[in-house]
């Protein structure tokens, strides 16, 4: 059986931010990313930093230490990355805890199309705004979103701002997508602040940037405007 | 035509909670509440204070006042109150925002049934915990659930929580409709304070507690558990 890289484990923990937002889930965190965000959180999955920490594990060894540290407490499991839509073999845990009855969510920048994407049940397309310093091929996602539609997936894209050329890129993929539930997220752009009340107040001043031009652009009226909960709980800590 | 009682409409803003946190949306809020909940944060609905601020209005008034402030700038109105439940003649309201291609969200305690209920996109039931000093009639709100889950509306339940007792009412809540999307909301026992600071730090650390005892508990593992993101942005302020 094919082995899928995998950075973290852990939870239960809230899901901090999207379509779920809230929701009590597990985390796995896969290793590896076609993309290089300038303001990436999880640089440390494609960066070399992490390198040491990357364990193969197959879908069963996922499953067991999922159990070890979740127990009973969890029935939603969220794959991060990195791109996790990189990796094919993560079929056979997505199967898996199918049978376990194990709702998934999992978000991917909308770089690579997996037959498995209609499998999960809270998928999040998270295209990159022009300040990560990465290009979208539209002509990929336009593919992307299209099989999911068709199936009739649940589905949401979501865009990270972090200035208003990002603010404009965003309102282009709305309008490109308009039937696709769509969410805006404040970019934390401060991921080694190791102050938190300071933090905190920049997050929350960001989000109240964006809530203010959102509410004020007639193109974005179907929209949700959410921070980062962990963020403004935990500060940069990884792992909760 | 028959008459609202209104006693605010604002926005556009974010709706703060439950099952659409973060949407832009307007806010009704009617006046009139069959609860007195010890810790109701619009007490000013129906405890005197607010009185001579009502004023009564017709689904075209409360349409106009909407458009004037909102302009373009919207496609979703969310009615709270009070208890909005108490309004039969919500229904002109409705079904005038309805014809104007509007979705509408609700909340109410599930104290009374209205037919309307059926036609509101985003109805939250919120029962109060026994911190509000109120108690449930159980047989109108097994009712209230039945009748809304015979048609397939999308509603939620929410269940505010300030201490352990409500903690185990929540849980109790959940147990006995398992199928409803459940949500778990930090309360604000501090809602007059007017130092955002402490009350952001008071909020923070609550919320953190209401997550750590829920990722504890297997009997609520298909719930999601939210802040109120008006309160962390903007403290206690009226009207935003
Ligand atoms: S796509 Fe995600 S994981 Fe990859 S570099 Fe960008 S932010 Fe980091
Ligand atoms: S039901 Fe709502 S509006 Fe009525 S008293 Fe309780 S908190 Fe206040």
């Amino acid at each position: 059986m094919s082995k899928i890289p995998v950075l973290e484990i852990f939870g239960p923990t809230i899901q901090g931010e999207g379509m779920v937002v809230g929701r009590k889930t597990m985390f796995i965190r896969t290793a590896g990313c076609d993309y290089r965000c300038s303001w990436c959180d999880s640089a440390f999955t494609w960066d070399g930093t992490g390198k040491d920490d990357i364990v193969l594990m197959t879908a069963e060894e996922i499953w067991e230490r999922l159990y070890e540290i979740g127990g009973d407490c969890f029935d939603h499991v969220t794959i991060s990355g990195g791109n996790p839509a990189l990796l094919t073999n993560l079929i056979h845990f997505i199967e898996l805890a199918k049978k376990k009855k194990i709702q998934l969510a999992l978000e991917t920048q909308g770089s690579k199309w997996q037959d498995w994407f209609w499998q999960i049940d809270d998928l999040t397309i998270s295209p990159k705004p022009p300040s990560s310093g990465m290009n979208t091929n539209f002509t990929i996602l336009d593919d992307i979103i299209e099989r999911l539609t068709e199936k009739n997936n649940v589905f949401s894209l979501k865009v990270v701002v972090f200035n208003e050329a990002d603010y404009e890129y965003a309102k282009l993929v709305h309008k490109r997508y308009p039937q696709v539930p769509f969410y805006l997220q404040v970019g934390n752009d401060d991921i080694t602040n190791g102050n938190n009340e300071e933090l905190l107040q920049k997050l929350l001043a960001k989000y109240e940037w964006l809530i203010d031009i959102t509410m004020n652009t007639k193109e974005m009226n179907a929209v949700r405007v959410l921070p980062q909960l962990h963020a403004l709980v935990w500060g940069n800590k990884r792992g909760v």
